[in-house]
């Protein structure tokens, strides 16, 4: 059984909770936060502190904290025995032997269930003692696990940025054109889950399609004369020039 | 039994065909297409001509065509008694009297497979009679069947322009991202499902995460850094500002 401490009360924090929670071989044993109100919802279910003095001694200390205060909370809590891990998809692993990156590459949002046996774990450790203890942890959950360096994970946060928060972007902007027309939402659903499931099986540069691909210049003359936002408007045009270039359409 | 001639050969005409086919209640009893090599797919399945005076007697012909060339066929049979419909999203309905619309709002790719049954069918006629046979064959495919005027249409397709077409490109980038540094798109494929899924049942803008909205410069600016080509570091920008703008973080 890995003794896990969390630290961090937010998105990733609560799902990482979760999943570990529901896993044979883990026990969650402490969950920190500064702010006591923002402990309430672990209260029934574990132990939890306000005091990083108070931490108890465990396998794992799992950091689902803020990029900015990664550092600062590991250095105070340096002189722990167990792996201390972050779970940011940017932040370089620390330096220090016992420090580990523990990156779970998935969007979390409150309310939302998640198959976490799905969810792609990006393991860094500073030795392979550590490396096979996250990994054993990460496998005890999700059946993707990959040994993942800092280089690579960033590179994969990037590329995380456009497909997954960028394109929530879109979904936003799509659900405004809808709404200031009065036309549902909903309707575009069906478009939405078809559009992410057919990359899934294909290199989505194959499966491209729409005005700009079929180079339809009156479709997107007028597509710019509907849009009412100067940055609806820019952001047509931008994606519209990229498709072109890159299918050397232009 | 309602017969059905489908004009056009590409992913629209070819999904529709199967959807069609399918239903207990359509006969697909011929395909057009002006080149001979685009009928091969369908000789076997049902009568094709290359000539538009060959068309045979059917209660719909179904334009599959590119946009700018709806007009000039339609004209073209214009005498036949059934209903003339296109398939465009973003064509007006035509003037004359048997003229609509029967517009699917999926993306379609050869190859992929699709649940017709959840595919929403925009449907558009000039007299109450000829808008009951389009519900009545789409509602013998689909259960997603609305009455949606030209104007809605339009609507509609602008935003499925940024949903999906701008979407698909969005993963296109993340894909070119991850090749650049030998890492495998693959281990994007959960985070692009779990994105699309999570707007099922959620508005996209209570659901957005990332750099942009936690304001988190320092991510921000390693991430403009990181990008190797200019025209994915305009989009970075934009649409980072552009979630910046949405929330009220500027």
């Amino acid at each position: 059984m890995f003794s896990i401490v969390i630290l961090g009360t937010g998105n990733v924090a609560t799902h990482l909770f979760q999943a570990l929670r529901a896993s044979e071989k883990c026990d969650v044993i402490q969950v920190y936060n500064h702010q006591p109100e923002s402990l309430k919802a672990f209260e029934e279910l574990t132990a939890t502190t306000t005091d990083l003095s108070e931490l108890m001694e465990a396998d794992l200390y799992l950091l689902c904290l803020k990029d900015d205060v990664i550092k600062t909370i590991a250095e105070q809590i340096q002189t722990k025995t167990g792996v201390i891990a972050h779970t940011s998809g940017s932040q370089s692993i620390l330096e220090a032997s016992n420090s580990a990156v523990f990156y779970p590459l998935q969007t979390f949002s409150k309310g939302t269930k998640l198959d976490y046996s799905k969810i792609p774990f990006c393991l860094e450790a500073n030795s392979e003692e550590h490396e096979k203890l996250l990994k054993a942890i990460a496998s005890s959950i999700s059946s993707e696990v990959f040994n993942i360096s800092s280089a690579q994970r960033q590179t994969l946060h990037l590329a995380a940025v456009f497909v997954c928060n960028f394109t929530n972007h879109l979904y936003a902007i799509g659900e405004t054109i809808c709404k200031e027309d009065d036309m549902p939402f909903d309707i575009l659903k069906a478009l939405i889950q078809e559009t992410s499931a057919k990359v899934q099986t294909n290199s989505p540069s194959d499966v491209q399609t729409g005005p700009a691909i079929r180079k339809d210049e009156s479709s997107i003359q007028k597509h710019m004369s509907q849009l009412r936002h100067q940055n609806h408007l820019e952001i047509y045009r931008l994606l519209t020039q990229s498709i072109l270039q890159k299918h050397d359409k232009l």
